[in-house]
């Protein structure tokens, strides 16, 4: 079973929205048996829509299209998926009384003339229910092709998958059972690793695949099956997953498909832990991370950004001694950061992290890419140096990952 | 000129990776003057990756491919590259160079058999040098399109093509003259919007074209013009570009194209003053989005993260009593909030935020969505309301972007 996504819109193309509705898309495709070919963008332009509509359904059988709903003058994709599929534009009763109830309800302000227009529907479509927003989608077959059209605002899209497409998917299509078994690693490179289970890998039964996923510093490796009866494929890669943890598993941190900070906040729930931030090149990143999922108030009370040498002075407690002999990024003050966070914050594990991100403040004796990150419990700080050579996002995004996984090793210590 | 984007990769279709590069490369690209047509993601699968390249060429003049240049075994773009150009692989010294300096400079580790093995190219490409990774970019001439192949770690695919590829353009191709003119409104809807400016879409000439860009309660408007003559083109989209803000003046929060942290953090800094943050709901999330561009040690000294009310009490002062009997999510908690954290972080101006950002925490009184916002100088401090009713990392965003708005209001009546 093949898809193939269709967005629409020329912000795609000239960068200005990073399309993270397809990544969504193909992750819940996936997990349902469907494997996504293909994606293409294409802009507002009647021809390269028209074109990619007749392209994508040769190569797949469910062509998703997001994207051209929207209330203003340059949206053509409704006309357009009218003549296509040869129907004519009529109000949707259920549609209407969707714009009617959203603005009522939520949006407190008069109706317009374009938003009205948002009810009307090919005739030849089955209408999808749009929850959270008044463009409703379109489901049209051709060909022996399932067409689904939805508004590109991500939660709206999200809602008609979970609502309508992915509950029917077993009803449009026969699918096999898919079952994947992911492990996350960090600090051990892409060749590294696929060095290390060589072994492994040659002795995979052929239908159970392995994927690298590599991602910062990170890397996860996911073995996928599918067949016909779910239990007994998912005892099947149990089996190969089980070897495979055991093959990494000094460099794993999490043997499922979660993210490095989900995997710490875990392991704090699990203890009965609480941790705290002291941040300073970061600038709130780690605690953004932490903070980010539900049921992280179980282990993260606060924490302190402290960019300015008086906010790690006033707030965290370090010495003005330390920082005029050692600098702000230095072992001692990132120690004494981590320090001084647990008390002030109450916390059982500490992180702190000071360095020089970049593109300025780099000097001879610590260039740009220079970080200290400590890891404290009640009774024990570690602290280690690092030399990042990327740019300042990546070195936000990198300091993060390490100073969570020291933590992380603290905690598996302590 | 049209160029098409093809990237190569398993990963971007279930969706491990979101495809980041791609909306880079559209934005740099623009700029230039070549309009990105359409943007394909295929596997790492050979046929498909082979019809995508003779398809998208014949689209486009100028075809960029990037991924699959990993060194792992599943990646099989330059054997087919090599095959589709009608090449044979040989050790390029250049690259080779480059791997081991790379290795020896930056990673200190051994160098394996799949790293050299990076260093072969087809012979019938010219090489693009990879200044930050040992994978080289390759170019390919074919029917008078050039084909670009880069790796698909961003910063080495941006090194390759700010080095390379857009100092050369206007060498392979005639290019014409584009300009952007781009502002930044908040609180208004895109239909009303519209509706407001509908006179001056009528009245715009016809080679000048108006977007409406919306991004979470922004829209983003951009006029473009292209023409021979940049200095004649700039200055009829000036003169167009000086109505439509006439047009906005009161939603308008930045006549350039930056985002709106950006226009807060360049606010502060013609006002030589500084801002801090106390964040409950939000988790360090608005400290991060003020600090990830360079520079912002002028205006910001550090914040707070407040999740637990003890941190609230600790750190910022709020009294115990205010929590008893208004809650963490009030007018009250977050005055004292805002006016705590001026106070301890020793700013100008401070923001606070508290709210039940979900899924779970919500009551009748108080629902999910339900967020208090703070603004504060050293003379003033206000206070707003808001219910959004989206999720979680949602609310989390439209927070962030009201709270920065109620601060840049508060610092232009200051």
């Amino acid at each position: 079973m093949n898809a193939s996504i269709i967005t629409i819109g020329d912000e795609l193309l000239i960068g200005q929205t990073i399309d993270t509705n397809s990544a969504w898309m193909g992750q819940q495709l996936n997990k349902a048996g469907v494997w996504v070919r293909r994606r293409v963008a294409v802009g507002d332009v009647w021809d390269d829509i028209w074109r990619a509509l007749d392209e994508e359904s040769k190569y797949a059988q469910l062509v998703f299209i997001t994207g051209g709903l929207g209330p203003t003058a340059d949206d053509i994709t409704k006309p357009l998926l009218c003549k296509y599929f040869g129907g004519t534009l009529v109000t949707n009763e259920g549609a209407l009384e969707n714009v009617k109830t959203i603005f009522s309800k939520y949006l407190d302000r008069p109706l317009l003339e374009v938003n009205l227009k948002q009810a009307e529907v090919p005739d030849v479509c089955t209408v999808i229910q749009n929850k959270r927003g008044t463009a409703p989608g379109m489901m049209f077959r051709k060909d022996g092709c399932i067409f689904i059209s939805m508004p590109g605002v991500p939660n709206e899209m999200k809602g008609m998958m979970q609502d309508f497409v992915l509950p029917q998917l077993n009803d449009w299509f026969e699918l096999p059972a898919v079952v994947h078994r992911t492990l996350l690693t960090a600090g051990i490179g892409e060749s590294f690793l696929a060095e290390r289970i060589k072994g492994f890998e040659a002795a995979l039964p052929p239908d159970i695949k392995l994927a690298y996923l590599p991602h910062y510093g990170m890397v996860r490796l996911r073995l996928t099956i599918t067949g016909a009866d779910k239990d007994v494929i998912s005892a099947r890669v149990d089996e190969q997953f089980i070897l495979l943890q055991h093959e990494v598993a000094d460099v794993m941190v999490a043997n499922e498909d979660i993210s490095l900070e989900e995997a710490v906040g875990k392991l704090l729930v699990e203890k009965h832990k609480t941790i705290t931030t002291a941040e300073s090149c970061t600038g709130g990143y780690i605690a953004h991370l932490l903070t980010r999922k539900a049921g992280s108030s179980a282990f993260y009370k606060g924490g302190v950004v402290s960019y300015a040498n008086e906010v790690k002075e006033g707030l965290l407690g370090v010495q003005s001694g330390t920082l005029q002999q050692y600098g702000a990024v230095s072992e001692q003050t990132v120690k004494e950061m981590a320090i001084g966070a647990l008390k002030t914050v109450q916390s059982d594990y500490a992180l702190a992290v000071s360095g020089i991100m970049g593109p300025d403040g780099g000097t001879d004796g610590k260039p740009v890419g220079t970080v200290w990150i400590a890891a404290a419990s009640t009774s024990k700080v570690v602290a280690h140096s690092f030399h990042f050579r990327f740019d300042r996002q990546r070195n936000i995004d990198l300091t993060t990952i390490n100073a969570l996984i020291m933590v992380r090793k603290l905690m598996l210590e302590d």
